[in-house]
């Protein structure tokens, strides 16, 4: 474990152990997804690891595969309910790559014709719009 | 299957069929894994499945696992031969997403400090710097 995730300082364990708030739209055993509160476009989401692990590098295969399959079931919701023009999956390792919180996230980043949206989202959304769209995609994981 | 992707029309299945060429890095039944020709930065590659498919969206899951798991092996062994600062994995879904090629595929893009790789090369690499690459990823990968 890094000095930049000590104990009871990583955020992404904090909200995986329900003691930090996030609008979630799927959890299990081993992953939670939720809205980034500062999406880089309308709909941002991430799927994390319930255990710690700052990169890819460090990452057990069974975390992994859950993400994998989640992110599957999930983008295909997001579709649904968002209806985007596209979807880019992206995760970063590493300050030099754009990791800014070291707890391994998947992000899922809508996007629309023409739009060019940045690497990381640069104001707080709204929380209610989060909150709304977080139900939306739950449930059209949940009912279709 | 797209107009985009008419049967043997489709580069990435010629060469996952090795109907066309490739710096291949690693194959199994389900997947491949080679450098890109066009690289966003030096050592960029990437790993698609066999089987045809867009996007995320129609992935079969058994193929998604493997280039899941895969991607950390090859993250670890492009790490040991690379040393890159930082690796971003990203996976584009949709022309609005920068997708160009429509076959699925998740590209691995080593980061220097300081550097920003655009989305996509805009210049073919030395044909002879890939071999040497792939060929000392494969070995990594091989040896531990």
């Amino acid at each position: 474990m890094s000095e930049r995730a000590a104990p009871g300082d990583c955020i992404f364990c904090r909200i995986a152990a329900g003691e930090a708030p996030c609008h979630c739209v799927h959890q299990d055993e081993l992953t939670i997804t939720f809205m980034d509160i500062m999406p880089a476009s309308d709909g941002h989401l991430m799927i994390i690891p319930k255990r710690h692990y700052e990169t890819l590098y460090e990452a057990d295969e069974e975390s992994l595969l859950r993400i994998m399959a989640n992110s599957r079931r999930i983008a295909l919701a997001m579709r649904q309910v968002l209806q985007p023009d596209g979807l880019v999956v992206r995760q970063l390792n590493g300050a030099a790559a754009g990791q800014v919180v070291f707890h391994y996230h998947m992000h899922l980043v809508p996007r629309r014709r023409g739009d060019s949206p940045p690497l990381h989202g640069r104001a707080k959304a709204n929380p209610a719009h989060l909150a709304d769209q977080a139900d939306r995609i739950a449930a059209a994981l949940q009912g279709g």
